[in-house]
């Protein structure tokens, strides 16, 4: 089984991902993000995504009730149903999710977070986020069963019932150990794991499993948690990871013969 | 197994019928609306929603690729997932769906359809329409076994793998039909069939099933699909049908104490 994380971009080639998927003999979970439509649609309604900053510099989305709403808007409403036309006109079966609908992803809330702005330490205590920690497996296995390929966007449901926004990257290394996944794709708008950011040919091809400390360094923002995300999916016992790019003509492919990142030994 | 149907009205008590729901001793399924918070969304992102008057008389939402985007979020996004986080933190599981989603409901996707304006006939060629036809009855009772309850809004899905808006009244009657169900309960703003809409007191406590053509004259608006949507439930082999307020204490209990219009022999 190989477990398919897509990023938030706007421009992801999916026809090309649902031709690799085709032609892909395995069974699949796709995890799919929906940052940049949400924010478009949070501008438009004049309630702008607030980004904050951890003490230990660690960048998240601010995630009140309200931008809770407008997450689910996007992740679960249009993004999430939109790419399950694209399947189902493809004739591949396909069911939409959240983390929340059959505790799929279940974690804590943190119910106060702490956000560093300029000098000081504010503490913030009407964030709905958290982290994933237990997966409703037998679900997802029951659905793969039966031919049904389940594509799941946060947010997670926490203990108490509250819908809350967790990070994708971490989810999909929980699912991999809960579910003994041992290859994860990961596409996004970068292509891999860039030296420099702003320089597509600062490309790191190839990452050891033992080396994957050496390039927190390099990561910043979104790829910090994606190194992140992929050194706990290592330690849960996953072997293989490909980061590749989202607007390929065959992005999942692109990723597996080696065309972004390769995380393996 | 009872087929409940939640209005898209924004003054639901849904803690009333997550009550309801667990003292019944019956397994049910629950399809939504939310046409209200529909229109709000649509209204603040510029795009207010449009309908359109079939030249027979019937009124209807006009869903271009763009009112289908509005309708993704607020339907599928937005009110399908706080229903869920509300039925979860209730500690009832669920999943929620939409007909696109394992193709529980498929249906035929009208590509022109009628519009008349004052008397001009014009024909609408970019409409998201269409009928449900066939349900995956297999998926709900599957569900079903494994103690989860579906919540299933629309969008359905057309067979060419398009979205497609579709009648939820319409919809129940079918599922009903494919799944042998033999109750159903209605719950809406006004609570039952008025003969004068603007007259609480003119509600209409019993209808016999012979009798079901007899309102349609009294009917207008979405109140005339609820009374097609009966006929046509009636006569796919339902037996009972419960309508209901949804701001009662007991909604669910309420409707079938007969405190609405209560349609069966």
């Amino acid at each position: 089984m190989i477990l398919i994380k897509v990023g938030g971009s706007k421009n992801i080639n999916w026809e090309g991902i649902i031709s690799d998927i085709k032609d892909l003999d395995e069974e699949v979970i796709i995890v799919h993000g929906a940052s940049k439509i949400r924010d478009e649609l949070a501008k438009k309604l004049n309630f702008p995504t607030k980004t904050i900053t951890s003490p230990s510099g660690i960048e998240s989305v601010y995630t009140d009730k309200k931008a809770m709403d407008v997450f689910l808007m996007s992740y679960a409403g249009l993004v999430n149903k939109r790419i399950v036309e694209r399947f189902q006109g493809a004739d591949l079966d396909v069911v939409g999710l959240t983390g929340a609908d059959a505790k799929i992803w279940v974690g804590k809330r943190k119910k106060k977070i702490l956000s560093k702005e300029k000098d000081k330490v504010k503490v913030i205590g009407d964030s709905f986020t958290g982290r994933v920690e237990e997966i409703n497996s037998d679900f997802l296995v029951e659905l793969i069963e039966e031919g049904i390929i389940p594509i799941i966007s946060p947010p997670a449901i926490s203990y108490e019932g509250d819908l809350i926004n967790v990070d994708n990257d971490l989810a999909i290394a929980t699912m991999a150990k809960e579910m003994n996944i041992e290859k994860i794709i990961v596409l996004f708008g970068a292509g891999g794991l860039r030296k420099n950011p702003d320089d597509p040919d600062s490309l790191v091809n190839r990452i050891k499993r033992e080396e994957i400390d050496d390039y927190l360094g390099y990561a910043k923002g979104t790829m910090q948690k994606k190194v992140i995300g992929a050194k706990k999916a290592l330690k849960g016992g996953v072997k293989e990871i490909y980061w590749g790019g989202v607007d390929g003509e065959r992005p999942v492919k692109e990723a597996l013969e080696g065309k972004g990142t390769v995380i393996k030994n």
